[in-house]
């Protein structure tokens, strides 16, 4: 059975395909245009009430929210592919310690630079230079943090590669293209090493190739 | 071991404590108050780099973010107490969806809208009615899908109550009472129903009796 992948060219589908390709599952993609309001078709709302992506569907079962579905086929083939739980509770602990990290204090800031940056100027709104500093500055705060914590283990949750660090790939390349923000990276030495080693994962070279971002 | 969790009085960290709870997993607390920056001490900020509650220690075992912590326990003691995650993968991965629905949708409105009408009042700050009214609105779009979901099945994540419940406990516990806005759930026959399911457990029961919310 092939699992579908709804809407794979946004950043959290990815989230979804890098995990799938990591762990050795096959899938296939279903385009889901959101500027043209395709997720709020009574179809894609019939599997996604919220109307984001992504969602998979695996048979018969519907599951989304990217992290949840991460999560999920970590577990199921946790002996399969690229074990990215970490091999005690305590270490699948901590994995889900950078996991949310990730989601409440990670994402939140780039997600509003990619609107004020990348989407807004789209949608003919220009951007206010002070709110985009108020997002970087936040940002900082964050990488900073990392930047100690990466001094003292390779990856986020200890010195294996785990769902953790997969989680930060897709918003990260944001910052690296489109964005003209690669500085954030790059001024924080242990940080900008994290994001060479775990960017050049075949399993994410191989989402970027395939998939627009 | 007796589990250590820091800042007992505030919303996240009740996650927890209802979380230990229902596993029965003995803990004692240690109280951070977060508007004389307890938080921001060396000691505090060498446990929790963000200067959030709760962290818990246990043994040498640290780790911060409330639904990570949640998710260590309901694994760790998986057959101690009520079972959080689910018989089967599956219904694991259904508990993981409507925990990161809680986490990214229901939460952020909620969570502005204790601000707007509890905390920057006492910090000497008017409401903005219009502000209020948006996050109230953003909030009641989420509200609508869970009285859907709600009345195919008597928990968010099929028919048992799990962590996805449970995590819902603390912030829903501020609209009805402090906030007097109690009609958001009030009016959804099944949201009201489930809330009331919930909300009588006794782990909640003797959380809401022991720490101040």
């Amino acid at each position: 059975m092939v699992v579908k992948v709804y809407g794979p060219d946004y950043a959290n589908p990815k989230r979804v395909l890098v995990c799938l390709i990591e762990k050795g599952v096959e899938f296939e993609t279903v385009p889901i245009d959101i500027f043209k309001d395709e997720n709020r078709s009574p179809e894609f709302l019939s599997l996604q009430p919220f109307g984001s992506v992504p969602v998979i569907q695996d048979g018969d079962y519907t599951l989304f929210e990217s992290r949840a579905i991460a999560r999920y086929y970590a577990q199921k083939y946790k002996h399969q592919g690229t074990d990215l739980l970490g091999k005690t509770i305590e270490e699948t602990g901590l994995v889900e310690q950078w996991l949310e990290v990730e989601a409440q204090c990670y994402s939140p800031p780039i997600t509003d630079l990619i609107y004020k940056i990348v989407l807004d100027p789209i949608r003919g709104l220009t951007p206010d230079p002070k709110l985009i500093k108020e997002s970087e500055d936040k940002l900082c705060k964050v990488l900073d943090i990392y930047e100690e914590r990466l001094s003292k283990s390779k990856y986020l949750a200890g010195d294996f590669f785990s769902l953790a660090d997969l989680s930060h790939l897709s918003l990260t390349q944001y910052l690296m293209g489109k964005m003209g923000k690669e500085y954030l990276i790059r001024d924080r030495k242990h940080v900008s090493a994290w994001w060479d080693d775990i960017s050049s994962r075949p399993s994410w070279k191989k989402v970027l190739d395939q998939y627009s971002l």
